[in-house]
C-alpha cells in the first residue's frame, strides 16, 4: 500500500496539527470559495475530521459583486459535500461599500457572513485557506504603505476559532493537493485583473523570486512571524504604558509629562490606543498620523489642534493632551 | 538674486542639520567614492562647513579590487580638492575575502580604512553618502534573507561618528544636484552588474515602485525607522533581560527556568546576546539557529548539543542551557 500524495499528506497533517483545541465530537468548518486553496483544505478536513472524532463542515459565502457568483457557490458546496463535509452552508454577504476599497469591504463582509453561520451551526474552529504566498502578498502590500511592524506582521496563524492551517505552505502544495485528489477548483478571474493591487503584488513576487533567489515569499513570512512576535508583544507593554498613564485632574486629558517620557516604540503604540479610545477608526490611523501626533511633544511650537480620523481633534493644552469630537462637523470625514 | 537650484538646496539642508554636534573649528569629513551620492555630499559640505565655522575635508577609499581604481580615487580626491575641502585623503583598503561575499568584505575593508584616516586627521563627524534609495534596497536585501527587525531596520542615521545625512533623501535628488553644480559623477560598473545582489534588488525597486505605486522605497524606508525603533527598544530590553539571568550554581550556565519565562520576543534576543558572549560572530547567527537554540526550552526531547557560528556548541544540561567551545576542531567553521 501505497501512502497518499506528499501534497495532500502535507495538507492533512496541517490540518490535523490544529484539532487539539476541538472538543470530543466538536464542528469544524472550512471557509470555502471553490479555489485551489480552500478546496484543498476542505479535502483534508473531511478526511481528518472523522479520523479525529470530530465532524467537518463548510461555509460558502457568495459575495455577490461577480455575474455567476451564486453558480459558483452552489457549486463549490456541492464540491464540498461531495467530500463529505456536512453541514455545508452557502451565505450571501452584504458588501457594504464604505470607501476602504472593494477587497477590504468584500472581506468584511466575508468575514461577519462566516462568523454568523459559525454562530448558528456552532462550530469551534473556522479553518481558512491562506498559504504561505497569500502571506509574503500580505507583507509586500504592508511594506508599500510604509508601515511598522503590526502591518508587515501579516496574517497570524490564529485569531479566536479562525485558524490558517496552510500558513506555512506554498500556494505550489495545494495546486498539487487538488491535482491528486482530482477536485476541480474554481479559477477566480478577478486573481488575473491586475486593477487590484493583490493581483499586482502577486505578480510581483515572482519577479522577486526570481531575481533575489527562490525562497523569497518564505523569508517574507519568516520576517512576518518575527515582525508579529515583537508587535504583539510591543503591543502588550503599549497596552500597560496606557493603563498607567495619570489622568489630568478636572477635564479627561492624558498626562504630557508621562508621555513624554514613553520610549518612542512604546508612545507611538500609545497614541494609536488613545486615538482608539476617542473613536477613531484604527485601521485609519496611519503611521504619518502618529508622527504629527507625537510632534505635539516633540516638536512643540503652539500647533493648533489636530485632526485624526473618526471626526476627532487632538489638542495640546496646558500639561495635557485632550482628544475630543470636531466641532464643526463639515470637517469631519 | 536666485537661490540655490532646490536639489543642491536639499543637500545643503540636510548636511547642516548635522553640525550641531560637531566642535567649534570641528573636522567633518566626507568618505567620498566620486559616485552621484557621494559628490553631491562632498559638494554640501564644502559648502556648508565654512559658513558654520567648521572644516571639511574628504576620505577617498581605493578598494583596489577593479583595473584603474586607483585613478579613479584620485580623480574623485581632485574633484574634492576642487569643492575647497581640505585635507583629502587617498586610503587604499585592504580587502580581507572571509566568505561572507565581496560586497560584504569591501564594506568592512572601508570602514577600517575610513576609521583609520578619520583618527588621523582628528575628525568629529564622517559623513556617508547613503540616499533612501539605498535604504529602501537594504530593507529588501533584509527581506530577502527573512529576517526580523534589526535586519530590515536598515541603516541608520548615525552611529557612533558616522552619519548618512542623505537617508531621507531620494536619489533624484543628488542626480539632481551633481547636474546643476556641473560636477561629473564617476559611474562604477559595479552598480550595473546584476551578478550583484544589490544590483538586483535596485532593479527590482524600480519594478516595485512602478506596479505598486510611486513612493514604495519611501514607504520601504519608513518601514525601516518604525521597526529600527522597535528593535533598540527591543534590544535594550534584551540586554536588560539578560543581565538578570541568575547564573546556574558552580557551572557556567544560564538557568533554563529563567529563559524559559521571557516573552519570545524578549527571548530571542537574549539568544543572540548569549551567543555573542560565547564568541559567536553575532551577524553569523541566522533565525534559524537563534529557533533551534529555543527549540531546547519549546520542544525538549533530549536533543544533542546545538553548534552555533564561531565553533560553539549549546546543551541543556539539568537545569541550565552551557555554552562552549566545540572540542574537536574538524567541526568548527
Amino acid at each position: 500500500m501505497t501512502g497518499p500524495d506528499p501534497a495532500v499528506a502535507a495538507t492533512r497533517l496541517a490540518v490535523r496539527q490544529h484539532f487539539a483545541d476541538v472538543p470530543e465530537g466538536g464542528l469544524v468548518l472550512v471557509a470555502c470559495s471553490g479555489g485551489t486553496d480552500s478546496l484543498a483544505l476542505a479535502a483534508a478536513l473531511a478526511f481528518e475530521a472523522p479520523r479525529s472524532g470530530l465532524r467537518g463542515g463548510a461555509v460558502v459565502v457568495d459575495h455577490g459583486l461577480q455575474e455567476g457568483s451564486g453558480a459558483v457557490a452552489e457549486q463549490a458546496a456541492q464540491t464540498c459535500r461531495e467530500l463529505g463535509l456536512s453541514p455545508v452552508e452557502v451565505m450571501v454577504a452584504e458588501v457594504r461599500i464604505t470607501g476602504s476599497g472593494l477587497e477590504a469591504d468584500a472581506r468584511a463582509a466575508r468575514y461577519k457572513a462566516i462568523d454568523a453561520v459559525a454562530d448558528r451551526v456552532g462550530a469551534s474552529q473556522v479553518l481558512l485557506g491562506h498559504t504561505r504566498d497569500d502571506q509574503a502578498e500580505q507583507v509586500l502590500l504592508g511594506l508599500s504603505r510604509g508601515s511598522g511592524a503590526r502591518s508587515l506582521s501579516g496574517m497570524p496563524l490564529r485569531r479566536g476559532r479562525f485558524v490558517r492551517p496552510l500558513l506555512a505552505l506554498p500556494r505550489a502544495t495545494t495546486t498539487a493537493a487538488c491535482e491528486a485528489l482530482g477536485v476541480q477548483p474554481w479559477h477566480d478571474p478577478h486573481n488575473e485583473d491586475p486593477s487590484f493591487r493583490r493581483v499586482r503584488a502577486r505578480r510581483l513576487l515572482g519577479a522577486l523570486e526570481g531575481d533575489l533567489g527562490p525562497g523569497f515569499a518564505a523569508a517574507l513570512a519568516r520576517s512576518a512571524d518575527l515582525l508579529r512576535e515583537d508587535a504583539d508583544y510591543l503591543e502588550s507593554l503599549a497596552i500597560r504604558a496606557r493603563e498607567e498613564l495619570p489622568a489630568t485632574a478636572g477635564d479627561p486629558g492624558v498626562d504630557l509629562q508621562a508621555l513624554a517620557a514613553l520610549p518612542r516604540a512604546i508612545r507611538t503604540r500609545v497614541w494609536r490606543i488613545l486615538a482608539a479610545e476617542a473613536g477613531a477608526p484604527i485601521s485609519d490611523v496611519t503611521a504619518a498620523h502618529v508622527e504629527s501626533l507625537d510632534a505635539l511633544l516633540t516638536s512643540w511650537h503652539g500647533q493648533g489642534p489636530l485632526h485624526v480620523p473618526g471626526g476627532i481633534a487632538v489638542a495640546r493644552t496646558g500639561d495635557a493632551i485632550r482628544f475630543s469630537p470636531i466641532r464643526e462637523t463639515a470637517d469631519a470625514h
